[in-house]
């Protein structure tokens, strides 16, 4: 490694933990490109030359700097109902704290605005955590638990999409009986 | 009205302009402020004087340039299923134009990323929408089309959280398809 590609390399890592700390200090509406620069000790344009947004920067630092919630599969206690209670309460839980929500936020307006970043952020934030649903729910429907048919890959799209209108729409983290309703509706269906 | 409050209120109106004809020409993402000020003639500075970012002027734009989709009750045709397949069916073809989806993506980044944005865009372009959704829900409740305990509220948000999560993983459009299953999922239930 050369001394520039060290240098550089540094200079990288300085951002993403600006980024994260500042992300953790004052969320993501009054986090801006300069504070990260100045808390980073590098120039502005040093930022722009490897991202293209703030959302973009706040990815990288969510995704390598351990603010991400780790990958926790829903429960198998054989009750589909209790278990997806259980996983969306845990999710509900771990949104009320200030960082869930405004990370939330974060690696949503960056997945928004920006396409590239909109990729890399479903491979390696959200799909993994839709598909550990999606294997509880093969496992339900396998079990007879769930329809024959059911639609796998569409409840699950149902489940998570539900959580985050309601998190986009409030500003503020759904309450465990939001998740209950969901799970009621979902699972029990509204018709009839 | 002074001369400098008209002059105020014509660079106002040409930023708005030019910010919904470059939203149309190049899409969100390709979208600068820079840009914007260049097409409207002004100072770039002129534009954070009164737009917090992006997504604020380009929310703006949309909501008084007539970018954003009619309100357009969901049919009552007696049939719930019916209707709600139509609306969104209905939805998911607005999102297939170019427009459509970029200007959801748009406005997504600008409620993700800006707290009072956020609020004027729920109280002016969802709710609206969601009230009529949950209008037609609440009949279908009375007539026995849904249970009697039915949470509407509920209901509304899984339809339109469904559809806003399937546009921001995917960066496309639904398709009818999609619209059924969601609707199949959401009046049938998964379960048994």
């Amino acid at each position: 490694m050369t001394g520039g590609r060290r240098r550089s390399e540094s200079s990288r890592l300085a951002i993403l933990d600006a980024a994260r700390d500042l992300l953790l200090e004052r969320g993501y509406e009054r986090l801006t490109i300069d504070a990260i620069a100045a808390r980073a000790g590098v120039g502005k344009q040093t930022i722009y030359r490897w991202w293209g947004s703030k959302g973009a920067v706040v990815a990288d630092a969510a995704l390598e700097g351990g603010l991400a919630p780790p990958l926790v599969a829903p429960p198998d206690t054989g009750d589909i109902e209790a278990d997806l209670r259980a996983w969306l309460r845990d999710w509900t839980s771990r949104l009320a704290s200030g960082v869930g929500t405004s990370l939330i936020l974060a690696l949503t307006a960056a997945t928004a605005e920006d396409h590239a970043v909109a990729d890399v952020l479903y491979e390696r934030f959200t799909a993994p955590h839709e598909q550990l649903l999606r294997d509880r729910l093969e496992l339900a429907r396998v079990a007879g638990q769930l329809g024959p048919q059911a639609p796998v890959p569409t409840i699950a799209g149902v489940l998570i999409g539900s959580l985050l209108y309601r998190v986009l729409s409030r500003q503020e983290p759904p309450t465990a009986d939001d998740a209950d309703l969901v799970v009621r509706v979902v699972l029990g269906g509204a018709g009839g």
